[in-house]
């Protein structure tokens, strides 16, 4: 066991504010050149951030949080110091929303500083703004405790498997911290147990192969990667003992939406009496919606599917169906293991009593 | 319905023997330049029908039977008009048959013209060259026959659907004739049905893709592609009426291995109460196989995985995991549909019955 007041440090820095609120920006890893090239973006207008977050450049709902928050210091950069400064916050943070529709901690993030600068207002507008870039680097901070305690609960869990099973990238590239589906095997790692982890490549943005694998392997973990129509045979050879996915959004009854696959993946696991496991945050349910029948799933773009990787791959012309999530039921996971402690089973009142109504 | 006596053409010719039997050649369409270019190759030796068979240029276990065929007419040319002749028809029967371990036509169609060979030899090698041709020739239009008789026997279901989906290829470019998953899909649209055909893109090699939303389109059939991990999802919307996929081999008690994936898809159309059918004729049956267990499942190459889209989308150096089959279970399997009929239910008593022990 690891130190209870011990941090481990992520295998790469996905984010960070450089420089002061006046005229200081956010150093982004540009996640769309992994896993060959490590480049950063230097974001100096909210035009950038949303992009970054349109393009998948940063991703995963903690990063994006983070990456929302620091987004509306810099829209304060360009506000009035005048009346017109709250309002010129609230439409930024609408804006920096429009980005990810179903992002619920992007909305979060940049409504929670939308609120901290209406409470915070006064006639001085410099003081505002640096109050503001410190409670964005509040919510920074709170997204790496929240990868820690989500790992602290996971951790007992990794540590009795030999083969984990990991889709998309809930992983440290996704948060500000050490992830939060991979939090439990970085601690489990640096605990010294071994085990391998199968990552889904995930199409069509190869999230698993592309970030999943780049990061854990930075770590030293045992990473092997199989396109998503193998972890079916993968388990059914006993080589997979626990599922751990992440979630953008889950509703009051536990109903998950995640990167499309995520469902199947659960049914998959289901069938071979595998424990599924989501890793997410409390800030990732939203307890407005009663079920995973009222999150909207956005459509992706055809071209993503038809030549995603350099060259075409189906045929001009040809049509394609791109749901970018799917939602998991309730029934078919085993525990939502979250920054506070673990819902198992999953149901509305166990929900409720962790998460609050 | 279209007439008893009325053969549907495939969208493109596979393969197509050139010449006679002293000096022609087998060309073979060239699937791996699919769907962006339509190039033929021409086989004057074993080795290269043995290579196009091994890189997939000519796939699905028809068209490889086929082409296995033609293969030993070109092997033949090359053998003494000698004693030496028939031991060395059973030597290029053998170094065919090592170009893939698992697909059983392949040692069918090897192994025909072998007995062919022995049963006819004379004193007159080139009047055996010449009979051995006929024989190639006869497999090529049993094998069109073969698909017209699973297209009979699969019509009415297709005729029930507006939504269908299927793995990988097991279409026209995969025989001689209509295919065998397709070719109800081919006989139904011909007699009018509308419906659509969701396409499992098929990683690593992406034969939904490339190949089957290909041939498809060229037939007019509405062709939707989707990543592999996007089934559950439209499953769930309620799209899919009926799956149906090839096999490349079926033991005696139903189970049959296919191209990877198709295990996941069968437990993905069980949850969702769909009827998950194989196509395949009856010599896909390997009845020394007892259960699916006893079926041998190759690892390709990790590059397949890694830079499969022309670039790289995985770190360097990172381990995959890449079983080319898997094997899915008879109780998953609503019905085999054969050149003699549908198996269904799909146990060893029918399967006995239908293909003989």
């Amino acid at each position: 066991m690891i130190d209870a007041d011990k941090t481990i440090s992520p295998p790469v820095k996905v984010l960070e504010w450089v420089g002061d609120a006046a005229d200081g920006r956010l150093r982004l890893l540009d996640q769309t050149r992994l896993p060959t090239n490590t480049e950063f973006i230097e974001c100096r207008d909210t035009q950038a951030v949303w992009d970054a977050i349109k393009r998948l450049a940063v991703r995963g709902a903690p990063a994006i949080g983070v990456a929302a928050a620091y987004g509306m210091v810099i829209a304060c950069q360009y506000l009035p110091d005048s009346g017109d400064f709250i309002p010129g916050v609230e439409a930024a943070a609408e804006y920096l929303e429009s980005s990810r529709p179903t992002a619920v901690n992007l909305s979060w993030a940049a409504r929670r500083i939308y609120r901290f600068a209406q409470d915070h207002a006064t006639g001085d507008f410099a003081a505002l703004r640096e109050a503001i870039l410190t409670e964005a680097r509040a919510i920074h901070a709170e997204d790496e405790a929240m990868c820690m305690a989500i790992g602290r609960a996971a951790a007992p869990l990794v540590r009795q498997c030999s083969g984990v099973l990991t889709h998309c990238n809930a992983g440290a590239l996704a948060t500000a911290g050490i992830g939060t589906a991979t939090a439990g095997m970085y601690i489990a790692h640096a605990e010294g147990h071994g085990f391998t982890v199968y990552c889904d490549e995930t199409r069509p943005l190869l999230q698993g192969s592309r970030l999943t694998a780049w990061e854990l392997m930075q770590a030293g973990i045992d990473a092997v990667v199989i396109t998503d129509n193998m972890a079916a045979q993968v388990m059914r050879e006993g080589k997979v003992d626990m599922v751990i996915t992440g979630a953008d959004r889950i509703a009051a009854n536990g109903d998950a939406a995640n990167k499309i696959g995520t469902y199947g993946v659960a049914i998959l696991a289901a069938r071979h009496d595998i424990p599924f496991y989501v890793a997410a945050p409390y800030s990732t349910f939203d307890m407005s919606l009663p079920s995973g029948d009222d999150i909207p799933i956005e459509q992706r773009s055809s071209d993503e599917i038809t030549e995603g990787f350099g060259r075409r791959t189906a045929p001009e012309g040809v049509k394609t169906y791109s749901p970018a999530f799917d939602v998991t039921p309730a029934e078919l996971i085993r525990g939502i293991i979250t920054d506070r402690g673990v819902i198992s089973p999953v149901t509305a009142d166990n929900v409720a009593a962790a998460v609050g109504r």
